[in-house]
């Protein structure tokens, strides 16, 4: 099992657009992803515009399917002009 | 629902002893806390002994009940002598 905590800066101008598009793509990785244990939304209560994204993924496989799929390319292109810098994506080992 | 990401900084030569303390709790998280969706520990890939601890609650109260638990406040007494540094927990709103 593999952890992911993506760090993404959204201008907080634009958090409304980004939260609909991600929330999107939320729904379709629940949908088409049973190798993704878990992806959440969290919002920063400290730093504005900072969202953390908590994934887990069953295997590398899992991930590798889960970044190599349409709509989640699309959502990477719609959330684009949202962004306030680059995502931050680190990679963790699932201690089990 | 809530997230929370605690990072933990364990010295390298104390690491087995802290794994083992830390999946013995997140048995009993699982077992005895249908509040807490999201319980997984897991470890960098680029900082040795630091640790991430990937959660998610379905409400204040259920976070509350966590932290309140006698077998939670043992394991943070076992865990203690393993520490490299104080923790670092990060509070998250889910989005959703």
């Amino acid at each position: 099992m593999i952890g992911v905590v993506a760090t993404l800066k959204v201008q907080p101008a634009k958090a409304a657009e980004f939260e609909k598009v991600f929330l999107d793509l939320a729904a379709k990785v629940k949908a088409n992803e049973p190798g993704c244990l878990v992806y959440q939304l969290t919002r920063s209560k400290t730093e504005e515009g900072v969202y953390k994204v908590l994934e887990l993924y069953a295997s590398m496989d899992a991930l590798k399917h889960h970044g190599g799929t349409d709509y989640f390319k699309a959502a990477g292109a719609a959330m684009g002009p949202t962004m306030a810098g680059a995502p931050v994506i680190e990679y963790l080992d699932a201690v089990e």
